[in-house]
C-alpha cells in the first residue's frame, strides 16, 4: 500500500510541542508562519505521495545496477529526483545566499520525515548532499562555498560521504586514504573508501565526494586526518564538466534493505590520482566531517520515525480489513478485523506510541536547533545548541532501535503474510534493520552521550530537561483526569530513575569509565523512553486543555499517551536498575574470562 | 562462518537442569543413560557439522524452485536428507514398533537444536514429519499406523501440515476445504491451502499431507473439521506407489527467510478431488490437528534457541577479530578486537544469557514430557503433562521472540558488515522472523497460556512452578555469593510480579476478558523471563557447588546467570506494571474510537 502524509499529527508536534509560532518570531524565520509551514507540508505530502512513494517497492525488486563502472538508478528515480529539485525540496532549510530557502529546521525535519517515510533508498541521495551542504557551509572557504554549494542546492550535483575503510569503521584512527600535495595546491587522492551512500549513480550530472583522508606525514590517528573534495568530473573554470575524475565505483553491495539505494566501494587513485581540493585546515578534517554527521545523525533519527509511522499505516489498513477470529466480546459469530483483537490492538498501540513519541522527540530538538541559530542573545543561542546536541545521540540511537521494533510489529500484525515479501511489510523490517548502523551504530551514539554530552559537562545539559520534566510533572499533579495521573507516576519515576544514572554516568566516567560505558546503551535508552514520555506527557495535557475543539483526535493523542505512560514509561526503572548493578557485578561479566 | 555444537552446554544443561539421570530412570528409557546420550550427541554435532550446517548458505541463496508443478530443493538437499535418514536421525524418538529407537524427548530436543542450528530450512522438514508421526501415532487406525509411519521414520516419505487457506489462518473455523466421502469409505478432496511448509519436493519418494477439511453436512467453525491423510503418490495394495493423487503445487512463496524451504500452495481435487483416508473420527480433526501442532510448537521454540545460539557464535567469533577503536582501560594504543568494548561484551552477554535462558527452560519442559509419558504413577503423569502443557506456549512465544532479538543483536555487533548479505548475519535475521509467526503467533501462544493453561485449572499448574521457583530462592538466601544474593533480589522480584499476574488473569479471564487478552503476550513475556530466570538461577547454584571440577566453565555459567538477573530479569516488574494497568486504563487505548 502507498503512504499518506499525517499532517494533522506533524503539524500537531510542531506547533503544541516544537514551538512553531516561537521559531516563527525569530528573526531571519519570519516566512515560517503557519500558514506557510502547512502550504508546504501539503505540497510535500502531495509530492511524495504521488511521485517518491510508489518507487518504494519497485526499488526493493530493481536495485540499481553497476556496470562497467556506471551506476543505473532504479527505473523511475531519475525522473523522480529531477522534479524532487526542480521543485527545490533540496533547498528549503539552507541559506538563500546559495539559492535555498532559508525555511526552519524544524520544517526541514518534518519535510524530511515524508520524504523518508515515502522512500527511505531515495530520501538517502538528498539526505547525503544536506549534509556535504552543511560541512562546505561550515568549513569550506568562500570561493568553494560559492562554486559548490548552489550546485547541490539546485540539484544539478549530489554529495557524499566518504569515511569508511576496509579496516576502518567506527574507528576512523585507521584511515588510511593518502592525499599528496601537488605543486598548483590541489592533492592527489589514493585509497579505497566502502559504504559509500550513492557514490555512484546517474541521478545528477556530477558527484561530489567528501573524503577523510591522511596529507603526507599527518600525524597517526583522528588528528591527521584532513577533509578534501574530490568531484566525479572535474570543473573547468567556465563551471562547464570537465575530464572524469580518478575515482571509480568497482562494486555495489547486496544489502539486506534499501536495496535501491546503490552502496559503493570507491577506488580512489588507481590511475594516478584522484585530484581533490582541501576543506578547511590540514589535520582539522574530523571537525567538519562531524558537523555533516552530526546533521546526518539527526536526519538518520528522523529515518526512524518515517519508517516506523509507514508501518504503522500499512499494519493498521490491513488490521482493518483482515477478518479472522471471532471477538472476545461476542459482537459478532461471524470472523472479526483482526484489529478487534486485544493484542492486535497493543501491537498497534505500541507502534503508535513509539512513533509519535519519537516524532515529538525529534521536532523538539529540531526547534532547540533552529533556537541556536536564530535567537538573538547569545546565551540562548548556547544553551539551545547543548540542548541540541544532547538529543542528537538520542535521536539518532533511540528512534532507530525502536524503528525496527516498530517494523518487527508491522509484521507481526500481518501474521504469515508479513513473511511474504510481496507484502511489503518485510521491506520495512529489512531497510529499517541499517538505521541504528550506519552514521555511529547505536554504541556509538551511545559513547558520544556519556562521554561528550553528560560527563563534559558534568550533566548540566541534562539537567536543564529534568527541570522541564519536572515543571511537566507538576502541570500533570495539578490536572483531576485519570491519564494525567497515570502519565504523572510512570513519568516520575522514569525521571527519577534517569537522574540517578545521569549522577552515575558523571561520576563513573571519571572513576570507573569502563563501568559507565558498559551501560552507555541503555542509558540512551532510558532517555529516549523518559523524554519522549515527557514529550507525550506534554502532548497529553495540550490536549486535554484543547479537547473540545477536536475530540476524535484529541481523545487518540490522550490514549496514546496514557498507553505510553503504561506500556513504555514502565520500562524505565528497570533499564537504571541494569545500568546501576554494582560494580561486582558489572565487573563480573565484562571480565576477559567470560569470552575464553 | 559454520557452527560447532555447544555440547558441553547442551549435556550440562540436560544432566544438572533438566534431570537426564532420573529420566534415564524410567521404564522404556534406560538406554538413554550419559555415555550413550553423549555418543549420539557427539554423532549429531559432527554429522550436522559436516554435512548440514555448510548448506545453510546455499539454501539462502539458491531456494528450491517450481517447475511445472515438481520443486527440486536446494542443491546438495537431496543428499543431505538420503544420509540424514538413513543415519536413522528422524526416528530417534519415535517408537521402536514403528522402526524408531525409542530414546527421550529430552534427547530428542538437543538433536533437533543442533538440526536447526545448522540449517533452519533443511530441518523444517524432519520437523514437520515428526509432527506427522505424531499425530498418525495418535489418531491414526492401527492399520493407518503400521503402513504409514515406518515409512516416514525411515524417510522414504515426508509429512505435511496443511490448515491454513487464503481466508483462514490462525482462525481455523474458517476453513472452507472440502471433503466428500465415496462408496470406497475413502474421501475426495477440494480446496486451496496455502503456507504449506515441504507441501511439495523431490526429497523422497511420497508427501503424506494431512489436511484439514470439512465432510459433507459437517457443522460450521472448528467442530466441523476432520483430518485426512492425503499421499502425493496413491498407494498399491503392496505398498508400491500408484498413480498421482490430485494434490498439486500451484506455487512457492517469495519469503523475507527460510529461503530454501519450499513454502507451497497446495491445489486440492482440480482434476475431479484429491483421495484421501479419514484419521480418526469426522469432525474431530483439531484435535487430532493439536497433537500435531502442539509437538510442532516445541519443535519452533527449540528453533528459537537454535537460531540464537548460531547467531551468537557467529557474533562471537566476529567480535574477536574484528580490529576497532581502543580499549578504555588503555591496554594497548592499537585498535583492539571490538570485544574489547564494553557494549560488545554487553551485546553478546545479551545473546547468550536470552540462548542459554531458553534452552534450560525447553529442555526442562521436555523432560516434563518424558515424565509425563513414562513415569510409573499417574499423578506423577498428570502433573508433569499440565506442566509441559502449561510451557509449551511459553517455550513458542518466549524462545522465538528473543530468536529475532537475538540475531538482530548479532547483526548489530558485526557493524556495516551485518547489513551485508554475504556476512551471513543478516540471514539469521530474517529466517528468525518466521519463528514468532507459524504454528501459531506469539499472540495465539498468549492467549493460549491464558485461556486453556491458566484459566481453566485457575492456574493451578503455574503455582506448582512458583513453589519450585520459592524453593530456588531459598537456595539462593543461602548461598554468601554476590551472584546469589543479586539473582535472589531480582528473580523474587519477578516472581512476585508474575504471581500477581497469575492472580490477575485468573479472575479477570471470567469477569473482564478483554482486559485478561490485552495483556496476554506481555504475561507470555513476563513468564518466560521469569522461568528462563528461574533456570539461571538453578544453573548458578549448581555451577558454584560443583566449580572446582571445571572453573573455566562454571566461572562463565554463573556470570551468565549474573547478567540475567541484573539485565534480563529487571525487566519483570516493568513488564507486570503493564499488563496489571488499572481496567480503566486499558479499557481507554482498547476503545474503539482509538482507531478510527
Amino acid at each position: 500500500m502507498s503512504y499518506s502524509a499525517p499532517l494533522k499529527e506533524i503539524i500537531f508536534t510542531m506547533q503544541a510541542l516544537a514551538g512553531l509560532e516561537a521559531i516563527a518570531a525569530l528573526p531571519g524565520l519570519e516566512d515560517a508562519n503557519l500558514d506557510m509551514v502547512r502550504a508546504i507540508l501539503e505540497e510535500a505530502a502531495k509530492f511524495n505521495h504521488e511521485i517518491i512513494a510508489p518507487l518504494n517497492r519497485v526499488g526493493d525488486c530493481q536495485p540499481a545496477v553497476l556496470r562497467q563502472g556506471e551506476v543505473t538508478a532504479t527505473p523511475g528515480f531519475k525522473s523522480a529526483f529531477a522534479q524532487f529539485t526542480q521543485a527545490g525540496w533540496q533547498g528549503i532549510v539552507h541559506p538563500p545566499a546559495y539559492g535555498g530557502q532559508g525555511l526552519p529546521k524544524l520544517l526541514g525535519a518534518a519535510c524530511n520525515e515524508i520524504l523518508n517515510a515515502a522512500n527511505l533508498s531515495f530520501a538517502l541521495c538528498p539526505l547525503l548532499t544536506d549534509g556535504a551542504i552543511e560541512a562546505l557551509l561550515t568549513a569550506g572557504s568562500e570561493e568553494q562555498k560559492k562554486r559548490f554549494v548552489p550546485l547541490l542546492i539546485s540539484g544539478a550535483w549530489t554529495g557524499t560521504m566518504n569515511l569508511t575503510e576496509p579496516q576502518a569503521g567506527s574507528d576512523l584512527a585507521l584511515i588510511r586514504t593518502r592525499a599528496q600535495q601537488q605543486d598548483d595546491g590541489t592533492y592527489k587522492l589514493f585509497g579505497t573508501k566502502i559504504f559509500i551512500t550513492y557514490g555512484e549513480h546517474d541521478l545528477a550530472a556530477n558527484i561530489l565526494h567528501l573524503v577523510l583522508a591522511r596529507t603526507t606525514n599527518a600525524p597517526d590517528g583522528v588528528k591527521g586526518l584532513s577533509l578534501f573534495l574530490v568531484p566525479k568530473f572535474l570543473v573547468n573554470q567556465d563551471g562547464s564538466l570537465g575530464a572524469r575524475n580518478d575515482v571509480h565505483c568497482v562494486s555495489l553491495e547486496h544489502k539486506l534493505g534499501i536495496h535501491a539505494s546503490p552502496t559503493a566501494v570507491l577506488q580512489y587513485g588507481d590511475q594516478g590520482g584522484a585530484i581533490g581540493y582541501l576543506i578547511g585546515a590540514e589535520n582539522r578534517g574530523l571537525e567538519s566531517m562531524f558537523i555533516m554527521m552530526n546533521a546526518a545523525r539527526f536526519a538518520v533519527g528522523m529515518q526512524g520515525i518515517a519508517l516506523a509511522e509507514r508501518a504503522y499505516q500499512q499494519a493498521l489498513a490491513y488490521a482493518k480489513t483482515r477478518l479472522q477470529g471471532r471477538p472476545l466480546d461476542g459482537s459478532t459469530p461471524h470472523a472479526a478485523p483482526i484489529i478487534k483483537h486485544p493484542d492486535v490492538r497493543r501491537m498497534l498501540m505500541t507502534m503508535r506510541a513509539l512513533t509519535e513519541g519519537a516524532r515529538a522527540l525529534a521536532y523538539y530538538a529540531a526547534a532547540l536547533r533552529d533556537f541556536a541559530e536564530h535567537a538573538p542573545e547569545a546565551k540562548t543561542k548556547l544553551e539551545n545548541q547543548a540542548l541540541y546536541e544532547y538529543l542528537v545521540p538520542i535521536v539518532k540511537g533511540w528512534n532507530t532501535e525502536l524503528a525496527s521494533e516498530v517494523a518487527s510489529l508491522g509484521v507481526q500484525v500481518h501474521g504469515g503474510m508479513g513473511f511474504i515479501e510481496e507484502t511489503g511489510a518485510a521491506q520495512y523490517y529489512r531497510d529499517a534493520r541499517i538505521l541504528s548502523i550506519y552514521e555511529g551504530t547505536t554504541a556509538i551514539q551511545a559513547n558520544d552521550l556519556v562521554g561528550r554530552k553528560t560527563a563534559r559537562d558534568g550533566g548540566a545539559a541534562a539537567k536543564i530537561l529534568m527541570a522541564r520534566i519536572l515543571a511537566t510533572e507538576e502541570a500533570l499533579a495539578a490536572s483531576n483526569s485519570l491519564a494525567a495521573k497515570v502519565m504523572h507516576t510512570h513519568l516520575r519515576a522514569g525521571r527519577h530513575s534517569l537522574e540517578s544514572v545521569l549522577d552515575f554516568m558523571v561520576e563513573r566516567s571519571k572513576t570507573q569509565p569502563t563501568i559507565a560505558y558498559a551501560g552507555a546503551v541503555l542509558y540512551l535508552k532510558l532517555a529516549g523512553t523518559v523524554l519522549a514520555g515527557w514529550q507525550m506527557a506534554r502532548a497529553l495535557l495540550i490536549a486535554q486543555e484543547h479537547y473540545a475543539l477536536d475530540e476524535t483526535f484529541y481523545a487518540q493523542k490522550i490514549a496514546t499517551a496514557h498507553f505510553f505512560a503504561t506500556h513504555i514509561l514502565t520500562q524505565a526503572p528497570g533499564l537504571g536498575a541494569a545500568i546501576m548493578s554494582d560494580s561486582e557485578s558489572i565487573e563480573s561479566w565484562l571480565a576477559e574470562a567470560q569470552f575464553s
